[in-house]
């Protein structure tokens, strides 16, 4: 049961964006800007997997739930790399410069401090820029703003797979500016 | 030195906002609609408290000088409270309900699961409101984002007390929403 009462059903995140549209719409703007928006050099697929694996270093269901349909749906394949990712991301079958890009992220999600020149090096030397370095680091951070305020306040976080692949494939297509939908049992999302 | 070539010489989270505009409008209206806006019962000073007190949890130098400065500015005093509520927030002259709420603070800096219901029920009982103890989680999970994002990219932290005091003094009258300023000794900020 969530900490306060937020006067709606929907799960996770959702339910404080309604309770709070104030902070709701810069929240929903940032991660359209880091998530969704083209980039110069990063799939959409490819930064979703770096919020979906800090989602998990942060043991956030619902952001790892939610990030890792979206990131399947947006890397147009079964599913097999993000869980790879989420087991291990040295094994994945994922670009060295991704594997560097996550290690930073890793790193940050400790704490920035922990990010090291020989961690930017490596990144570089497998071809990272400085706009990925900027945004790698930017998104480890963020999520461990957005996984603290969905575990902080105990938001309801469902079990069911099929309504978080449901609600990734929306956010794949359409981005987070769109209202959520509701979903045909009844359930709010 | 920062990890990135930002191309530009203002300190801290400045550096990151000019080099990267796409992300920063979303992360300053967040941080103008956390800590400045109208509330309907927090200051905006004890609003700069729970997000400088989570600063210096995060030992994030920058953040937690400058957000220290503007709750300074807001609370109308010589800056003892900001000290003394750094030093121990048990024995600062703040209201039970701040010492509750910095509590929960704490505990979503160390991750959002350690907050629990007796915390939760602690703060009710000395006052606090659903929108108070949501704005308590909401801003510190949001300075685990930025104090990552200023650390995390090796930003500069200048040590000069006076640089802080004077943005901290325009921030406080002006909100986040406002450009900085370049100081006449040629440094920018």
């Amino acid at each position: 049961m969530p900490h306060i009462n937020l006067t709606n059903e929907y799960p996770g995140i959702r339910s404080l964006f309604i309770y709070r549209p104030e902070t709701a719409a810069p929240m929903n703007a940032l991660v359209q800007a880091m998530l969704h928006n083209p980039h110069p050099s990063l799939s959409a697929g490819e930064r979703e997997l770096i919020a979906t694996y800090v989602s998990r270093l942060n043991t956030c269901k619902y952001c790892c739930n939610i990030h890792g349909a979206i990131a399947k749906h947006q890397l147009g394949n079964n599913g097999d790399i993000v869980q790879q990712v989420l087991s291990d991301p040295e094994t994945a079958p994922i670009s060295s410069k991704m594997k560097a890009l996550l290690k930073i992220a890793a790193k940050v999600q400790s704490g920035g401090k922990n990010v090291l020149p020989a961690d930017i090096e490596l990144a570089r030397s497998e071809g990272a820029t400085d706009i990925e370095l900027h945004d790698a680091v930017l998104i480890a951070a963020a999520f461990c703003m957005y996984n603290r305020y969905v575990d902080g306040l105990a938001t309801w976080q469902p079990d069911d797979a099929e309504l978080y692949d449901k609600m990734g494939e929306q956010r794949a297509r359409e981005g987070y500016l769109t209202p959520p939908f509701k979903v045909a049992t009844g359930d709010s999302q």
